[in-house]
């Protein structure tokens, strides 16, 4: 085998790349300061030298506490390429949680953005980690990157599957679990993203996802592979993000069907002069957010995948045929999970049996994947890991049909499933026809127990106007499904969420159980 | 190491994608006959029962003599699912050159498309190969497939670094070489040709290119990726180009620079009602050129490579900003040969003695490559195999100069440079400047011996009008190029042109030779 065959894939390179392709691009946006390639390339081998000056050496974690910042990608490019890994820490996590993940992860460094600068330092002085704070009035990133050596440590030799990057769930139960990524899958994950995204040297990419989540689904690094421009936003706002994207000609960005539905909703919302692509992915769009992001100039596409699988593992892959259906007919087809990406493997459904599903788009099974973009375990956890493995797959928790094209649909998470009077209701079947109704902005049905039933659904709605009430979404209801899905109750209220945008469906599920213990009809 | 996390990187698990999520799109449109992505699968995996129950095991060769065909297509999926490695002739070789071949490789079976179907007879004839033809009345690829398995073989286990193809180089001079291809290298090509092109489900590819030849670039694999639809052409015939284009919708095709102009200057050329995205290479495009391929709507990418390289290792990024340049600017930045693709190595120039040159615009070295987009080696020929390694790399045979921003431009091959009075003269410099006088469709400059200076520089030019002479040309030369760069007599001819499209330069030096005998002044 000749030596020069053979390059470790690695996420790393792409920096490399592009530093020499588009030096003098703009390479990240952040508030008023603009790095170029060249810069950037500069001080992420600063960043890797001032990191293995501070005792982070090969394979040794970098725990980061970071907003969506120039900071933040530094490190997504630092930390690979001295073969260290990346572990992000949600920043709405408390300081409990965030100390037994920088404990779990025998984090060796803590490198935070000013926003956490106070949390950051507790931490850090609990467990005794060297930190590091970037910006705000007691910096001191950047005098720690003007003291190292601007040519960076000797580059480490990589192994494509070697470890970079924890990503702990934020799982609603349980212990949280450290999903491994490794060069390998993040460096195919990110060239799928660019391929399917269609980034390309011009692409301006809005950073509305959080780095932290799932390393922004790769494109942390698919941005830099193709050439194009970071634009962050620390903070979800959504004036903000209508001011950059007109300011900055955003082309790009991906966001869960709730942000979405804020952005749709906000007093700046109006056309676009531009097609903006944007991903999505969380939970289904809904017909009646499609509709108001198709007049804005936003092409969504559809996405789906865990923090087990590198961000979007499937691709609602849209057929030019398709432009020709009617607009309800696109929603169903684009509300479907769909298929693999370009570098995944087929998705399968299993039954109880490991057996896969047929594809009749009626019969249904669990999700399960594997391949290069499925993680490598969890860390520090094998019996976790154990419990998460069949018939060589992962499996997701993920209930789904599959249908005659191919293509999957989930039906529900596997623990949001109803059982009510020995019935199957899936909640986001409830979910999408209450959210067509042009009152609702967004909806969310769990089950309470009940002692007839077994469960009854009860659904948590967020109204556009106050002309509606629970009758009439009762009868609107009444029509689209069986009698046995009808919510029970309704409440109207803003709806929880995590971090990237999930409905917290534990929460309205204590919450439902309280309301239970109240008088029957008893409304909000 | 959990079992679900790796898969190896082939371009067989293209076709198993695109059959599950594109099932009814058309793969494959040739002449016809069309296939859709379940067609094909089907197909394809009968071909591999067949070619098993041909005697050809996993890692046996299976040689190609074929048309751009579906039956080449075919080829290039099933041969990979088993396993086995392609060996694919190029068409226009002699019967004594294509024996040479099938008995280097060690081919167990030949399939050849009806064109060549006596020549295919009399190969495996004499070699006492199995033989199948498909097409035209003698057909027996067809009930060959009819008999076989339509569950194929048992899927063969891939080792991602095994052997996938041998491209035997077209080389001019010396024994042909037998360029080893494995997986993960035409993997990673044909995502970086599928991200760079912008394929999609609805791209239509036309086959301009050879598929024989470095397997079409890998688009063979990248628009199947894609779940596009390959458009056969089975000899390049302009009208039919026109014919297609227009007929078929397409959206993509690569040729190089002889054919695009072949192309515009055909009777038929006219504007299209799309952007039709061009890939081109084996030489750079004249300014002239790019300006008639515009007022078509083709829009040119200018892409770099060799057999060695899976095809085109580097791309010339347009960046958006140089979109607002004056087009004789643009034609001078379209003309170097770029920056890595997005899964390449950057290309290092280097000097005699293995050093990089300096990034001065002016320095010339040699181009040399590494990286999983280079070749295994020489199929059985470790010598030829050393003798273009040096400091880690391939060496390319290409002389070139690194610009400032990073991008490389070829001055010319090291057996084209011409050396006159101890000056170096690169020949495709004279030619940039014949090119753009309007009079000239194309041209190529060789160096002949001469007692004096050494060598002096010889034109062969093809007009497009007659009013222009020896004289006329020399005139506008030496208003543009330094007097010894002139070239010292001026052939006026239809150039002699490889299956690829690359003007045969040694049939050049040869005719210029021959010439040389002649009174000089005798001009053709």
């Amino acid at each position: 085998m000749a030596e020069f065959t053979f390059a470790p894939l690695t996420p790393a390179s792409f920096l490399d790349r592009s530093a020499a392709v588009f030096a003098d691009r703009t390479a990240i946006v952040d508030g008023e300061r603009r790095f170029t390639y060249r810069d950037m390339s500069e001080r992420c081998r600063r960043l890797a030298g001032a990191l293995a000056a501070a005792g982070a050496g090969h394979e040794d974690r970098v725990a980061a506490l970071c907003a969506n910042s120039h900071v933040m990608l530094e490190l997504h490019h630092a930390v690979p390429m001295m073969g260290a890994a990346l572990v992000t820490l949600n920043t709405r996590l408390s300081d409990d949680e965030m100390a037994a993940l920088l404990d779990h992860s025998g984090s060796s460094v803590l490198v935070a953005t000013h926003e956490f600068a106070d949390r950051a330092r507790r931490l850090a002085g609990g467990l005794n980690l060297p930190c590091f704070i970037a910006g705000g009035s007691g910096d001191s990133y950047e005098p720690w990157l003007a003291s190292a050596d601007p040519a960076g440590p000797v580059p480490a030799r990589v192994d494509e599957r070697q470890l970079l990057a924890i990503n702990y769930t934020s799982g609603t139960t349980g212990r949280p679990k450290g999903v491994m990524y490794h060069h390998r899958g993040a460096y195919l994950q990110a060239t799928a993203m660019a391929y399917h995204a269609r980034l390309g040297p011009g692409a301006r990419y809005l950073w509305t996802l959080p780095m932290f989540h799932c390393n922004g689904w790769c494109f942390t690094w698919a941005v830099t592979a193709a050439g194009g421009t970071h634009v962050c936003l620390r903070a979800i706002d959504t004036a903000e993000i209508w001011r950059l994207l007109r300011s900055e000609g955003i082309t790009h960005f991906s966001a869960a069907p709730t942000v979405l539905t804020m952005i749709a909703e906000d007093a700046a919302a109006a056309p676009l002069d531009r097609e903006v692509h944007v991903d999505t992915g969380g939970a289904p769009p809904s017909a009646t957010l499609l509709a108001r992001l198709e007049q804005m100039r936003f092409a969504v596409t559809h996405l789906y995948g865990l923090t087990e699988t590198y961000g979007p593992l499937a691709i609602n892959e849209w057929q030019p045929e398709w432009n020709s259906l009617e607009p309800a007919e696109q929603a169903t087809l684009r509300a479907r999970q769909g298929a693999p990406n370009i570098i995944a493997r087929p998705l399968r459904v299993l039954d109880e049996n490991g057996r896969d599903v047929p594809a009749d788009g009626e019969t249904i099974g669990e999700i399960a994947v594997s391949g290069n973009d499925v993680m490598l375990g969890y860390y520090r956890d094998e019996e976790a890991t154990r419990e998460v493995t069949r018939s060589g797959c992962l499996l997701t928790g993920d209930l789904a049909v599959r249908h005659p094209d191919g293509y999957v649909e989930i039906r529900d998470r596997s623990k949001d499933i109803i059982i009510s009077g020995g019935e199957n209701i899936a909640s986001v079947e409830v979910e999408r026809v209450l959210d067509s109704h042009p009152a609702v902005v967004e909806s969310a049905v769990v089950g309470v127990p009940d002692e007839r039933w077994g469960e009854v659904p009860v659904a948590f709605v967020t109204l556009r106007r106050d002309d509606i009430d629970a009758g009439a979404l009762t009868e609107y209801a009444r029509e689209r499904l069986a009698r046995y899905k009808i919510p029970k109750r309704f409440e109207f209220c803003e709806l929880p969420k995590t971090s990237t945008g999930k409905i917290q469906k534990n929460v309205l599920r204590d919450r439902a159980n309280e309301l239970k213990l109240k008088a029957p009809g008893a409304q909000a």
